[in-house]
This record gives C-alpha cells, sequence and structure tokens, in this order.
C-alpha cells in the first residue's frame, strides 16, 4: 500500500467516525472515491437504514467514477441487508479499484464481498489502516461474532482511585471537559447500564445531555427489585426506554414498572447478583451492539467477575480525596492476590482538560484462569 | 538567548544529573566551557565536599579558557562555603561570558554572583533554560528558601486505586521496570519515610537496591513506638541510620532502640499522631533537603492533611484488583467534599514497561484552605 492510499483511507476513517452513534447495529463506514488524483466523491453511512458509504459516495460523485478508486473503511457488503449489496453498485458504477480496511468482521461472508469484486476485474487492496478501521468498529466486531455487546466500564476517580469523598459526595470529580466527554460516550454507546445501588443514591436521569444527542436505552440492574416508582428512570419511561434487569419473577411486583412504560427483564440469579451473561445474551437478541457501564464499585465488581468487561475508561482527576472509607471504582470482593488481577492492555492516555482518560482493554484471555 | 545557548545548556543540565543522589544537601550543577564553537571542557559538582562544576569544567579544559564562555545551570557561587567562591576562579580563568540557568535560590545571595562577575567586565546571560534548571534542583530550592525537606509522596496502585488486594498482598501491583524506577527514588532522595504500619506488616528494608546506589536514612514515624526491635530497620540501624520519630518520650522505652543503633527523635503529637511539621524542621536541621515518603494510608493522609507533601509520584499498573476493603493509597479520615480535594498540578505521565508514572506537584496554595 502507498503513502496516498494511507492518506485517502484515513480520509475515509474520519467520514465514517460522522456516523457515530447512529449508525447501530450497523457499524461505521467511510468511503473515498478518487480519480486522476481528484477526490470525486464522499460518503458516509449516516444511520441504521439510510445508504452505506459505498452508495453515498457514488451518489455525490462530482464526476463519472468509471475507472475510479474507491477507498472504504470496511469490506463491502455482497448480500440484500436492509440496503442492496455495494458490490453491486460498485460494479455498476465501473469502480476500477478498491481499497479495503477492516475484512468483513461476520465469520460466514468475510472475504465474499472482496472475491465477488475480483472475479468481476476490480482490483481490490485489503488490510489497509486496517487496525483503526478495526477500533473504530470494536463494538460492532464484538457484536457480530458474539451476538453480545461490547461493554465499556467507565469511572471518574481521584488520583488516589476515589470516585466520591467518604460522605458520598461526587460531585464533581472531574472537571467540565472531562463530564462534557462522558455525554459523547452516552451518544456512542446503544445502552447504559447502573445499578439500583446508583438509582436510589443519586437518582440519575442517565440520558445523553448532548444537544442532538442520542439518549442511549437506560438498563438497571435490579436484583430484587427494589428500584423506586418515583424515581428519574421510572418516571421518564415513556420518553427515553427504561429496562430494568431482575431476578424477581413475581408478576404483581413487576407490573407497577411495567404500567409505568419499562421494560421488565427477569433473568436468573448467579452469585447473589443478576447473571450479567444472561443479561448481555438478552440485550444482544435486541440488538444492543455497546453497553456503557456508569456502575457503582459493587455493580463494576460483578461485571468484572462474571466476564461481561471488555475496555476500561477511567478518568483520573489530578487531585486527591483521601478516606479509608470512600468509594473506589471497583469494589466487591475483589481478587485474593495481585497475580489474579484482572489485566488491561492497549492502554492510551488523552488529557481532556485538566484531567486524564485512560484507555484500556480487557485481555480477555485472562477470563480463561478466573 | 539562542538556540545555541539552549544547546549547550541542555548539555550541561544532563551533567548535573549526573550527581544526582550524591550532591546533597547541595545542589546538582553542571557546566560547560565553548570556545569558538568547540566544548574544551565539562564538568559537573559529583559529590557534596567535592569540587563544584564550574571549577571542575575549568580542571577538564583542554584549551586555554580565556575569552571562552561557560554555561552553568546555577549561578556561581561568590561566597566561600564547603569549596572556595566559584566566581574567584572563573575571573582567574579570563571567562568572557556566563551564561546562567536558575538564579541562587538563597534569597540572601540571589543575584550577588551574577553581579560581581558583571562588575569585573564579564557578561552574564540569565534565566537559560531555567524552567528546566529549577525543576531538576526543586528539593534543593525548597530547603535553601524554607528550611525544610521537600517530601515526594510515592505510591503503586492499581487503574481501580488499589495499593493492594483485599487479602493484604501486595507483591507486586507494578512490573519489574517500575520497581527498578522506585529504586533510583531511594537513591536521589536523602531520607525515605514510612509508617510504623508499614514496619510491623512487611518488615521491609527500605534501602537502595542499586548497585552503587545510596541508602536513604530511613526515618519512621511511630506515634507510640511499637516498632519491633527485631524489624529490620532496627536490626540493620548500624549500617544504614535509622532514625525513629515519635512522642514516646519515656527513657525507660527509648533506651533499647538507642541501644540497637537507631537515633530517637521526640517529637510533639499533632492529631494523635507526631507533628509531621516539627518532624521535617528537625529533618531540615539535619541538612535532609529531600524525603521519599512511602507510607501506606494512613501516614499518606497525615502527610497531605499536615501540609508537608510537596509531590506526588504515582505508579499506575495497567490491572483491577477490586475490593471493597483493599488498601487505598490515601486513607484516613479523607475531605468531605470534593471542592476541599487537594488539588495537583503540572502533571506529567511517562511509561515505565507496562506501566504508567503520574508526577504531579501538590498545589501549595491549597494549604492556606485547609
Amino acid at each position: 500500500m502507498t503513502e496516498t492510499d494511507k492518506r485517502y483511507m484515513a480520509l475515509a476513517l474520519k467520514l465514517a467516525e460522522q456516523g457515530a452513534g447512529w449508525t447501530s447495529p450497523n457499524p461505521m463506514v467511510g468511503a473515498v472515491i478518487v480519480k486522476d488524483d481528484q477526490i470525486i466523491g464522499q460518503g458516509y453511512h449516516a444511520r441504521c437504514g439510510d445508504l452505506h458509504a459505498e452508495r453515498a459516495a457514488l451518489k455525490n460523485c462530482t464526476a463519472d467514477p468509471a475507472g475510479a478508486t474507491l477507498y472504504v473503511t470496511l469490506e463491502p457488503c455482497c448480500h440484500q441487508g436492509r440496503q442492496p449489496p455495494c458490490t453491486e453498485a460498485i460494479l455498476k458504477a465501473g469502480i476500477a479499484r478498491v481499497v479495503v480496511g477492516s475484512p468483513d468482521p461476520n465469520p460466514l461472508v468475510a472475504g465474499k464481498g472482496n472475491r465477488l469484486l475480483r472475479e468481476h476485474g476490480v482490483q481490490v487492496e485489503e488490510h489497509v489502516l486496517q487496525a483503526q478501521c478495526d477500533r473504530l468498529n470494536r463494538a460492532f466486531l464484538k457484536y457480530i461474532s458474539t451476538g453480545r455487546p461490547y461493554v465499556v466500564m467507565k469511572y471518574a476517580m481521584t488520583m488516589d482511585g476515589k470516585i466520591a469523598a467518604h460522605t458520598g459526595a461526587s460531585q464533581w470529580v472531574t472537571g467540565e471537559e472531562a463530564r462534557q466527554h462522558v455525554q459523547t460516550l452516552r451518544h456512542r454507546h446503544r445502552a447504559i447500564m447502573a445499578g439500583v445501588g446508583t438509582v436510589i443514591a443519586d437518582d440519575p436521569r442517565l440520558t445523553c445531555r448532548l444537544p442532538g444527542g442520542r439518549d442511549p436505552i437506560r438498563v438497571v440492574c435490579d436484583t430484587h427489585l427494589r428500584t423506586p416508582l418515583t424515581a428519574q428512570v421510572v418516571t421518564t419511561a415513556g420518553q427515553t426506554p427504561t429496562w430494568i434487569a431482575t431476578c424477581c419473577a413475581d408478576p404483581e411486583r413487576l407490573a407497577p414498572y411495567e404500567r409505568a412504560g419499562c421494560r421488565m427483564l427477569v433473568l436468573p440469579e448467579r452469585d447473589g447478583h443478576v447473571d450479567l451473561n444472561a443479561l448481555m445474551d438478552c440485550l444482544g437478541k435486541q440488538e444492543i451492539d455497546s453497553v456503557l457501564l456508569e456502575g457503582g464499585g459493587t455493580l463494576n465488581w460483578s461485571a468484572l467477575d462474571q466476564g461481561v468487561v471488555d475496555a476500561v475508561m477511567a478518568y483520573v482527576a489530578p487531585k486527591l480525596f483521601g478516606g479509608r472509607t470512600a468509594k473506589t471504582p471497583v469494589e466487591g470482593r475483589g481478587v485474593d492476590a495481585p497475580a489474579a488481577a484482572f489485566p488491561l492492555k492497549n492502554t492510551v492516555i488523552t488529557q481532556i482538560g485538566a484531567d486524564f482518560l485512560l484507555e484500556s482493554e480487557v485481555d480477555r484471555d485472562v477470563y480463561r484462569h478466573h
């Protein structure tokens, strides 16, 4: 691959990003069409149900795309889904060369789009900036290959590991910019998950406060069904979906929540909590491809211990609270020894205002040992 | 100042660094002598009692320094101390121009060295790379201007803020490289401070395990004199100094420690702990210019709360322990509200092996509000 190829693919990536929050359960995809070293068309998948990136770029072409090169962040589809196959449109437009970032992650179709194009005489170059393209759609990649959502555990802590002062006061740990950044996370994830403890203590709305942002579906983990009927997540369930995951199967206790507009997910219990693997299966079946876990220490530990966490986003504020009894981001029982820790990998640190965001992936191999 | 001046000053800084750990209570200083765009002499203050950097560089000159430029990270001294004044040697050598990094931090003498040189016709340029020069000697700068040591609170924690698993097991939180890096800190600080809780729980040696490294003086904070006479810090007090800071003034209880070679610092009590401000005054009088605080959460909180902490070095390991009862780096009572937090500033993040080192300065202004 040439530097030129990488440059156009980087542009396609930027275009793909513009669909963030709206394409789910589809991936974000961007496309650029280049002819005689000129960009003649650009497009991206803007929203689930809308045109795919390739067709959007072809539609926007300012010159005849015959003989041109198409850069696309994800292998073009060759099957009929919500939209007709993109390979068909590419062949019809007479595109001569297709440069692809990520292969189709669906193991049943991977490579078929590229093969079909080659069989029709199109030159196909693969794996250009694949790491970046894969990273953009890591939630989609997990969802399409496992049927379960990608779960990001998010918390904000001081540099001595506290998420609140010993009094419970937690407004605010981080600064304005970091809190704004959390709102973009809420926009980008299809669901937000919190525990009943947080709902009782803080009565949060768990909505996205970005102008034009998309509210995630609110999922409350509530083993024994203790969510107050007066909680904001219940009283506003008519405007923004609230799903309550519980082990309580008593129809009489479920009924008032259902009348308030909540969807009740009755699930098996595991270690005294809602079985989170069963919950993730259930969310996946509802086309939830990504979950932002804004739990307290108890739910965070359960999620980690039950093996459903894929990534951690830790906002770290340059300040110290102290406090032997102050809350920390992951509590519960905890591991018995350092060697049994949950290891993280691929940590990336970004400064956001005065704070730092540490993003890591959970090393999934470890779950085999726990 | 020119780019050339900055380049030679950067070299002088590198030379100064080579004295790290050995110059105390003197500052680290480096010097470079340049004539006709050629380096003709280099030197640094290697150890307290040895030649100052300027004289070392002059001694190493490979050509006549008359008419040359001298780059020196700290304003040359003009008074008789452990060594004769450097200004005398500079004038005698016929140096034509002196480029200075930091001014002499001693408010009583600051500027006098430069003025004396100018009065003798030497051209003096000041403040070249001053921020870096000041940073190198921040411990000395505090010590010389307040008479108290610069205190660095060091801890190693997981990304969920734990310094040990809930069982107390803490070997190891960080990897080999980070632990090695801590040894360089022990070498660079004149004293290491721990609490009696750590001594009882871990029986540490608190020495520097670097080949050729310098052991810090071991200071144990032990309000009620509970240090076991069998603790390693006591039994090895003959080889490496151990000072025990206590509120116990009973000669009969102090005597066995003194017989073992420990130095007993009897101090007033404050909030149920050794008065740490009194301890810092005491250490400063003993020419201790820097203290590495390797406390547990209780001592760390007391030090922070009593206003003696200047900087924080937090090693953060990319892993999660969880655990509601697992220890965190700063415990004690803690602040009551986020707005009362101890703010940190000038945070610098460095990757060390798989871990991250977050270095911050405590914003001293805050102590006015606590």
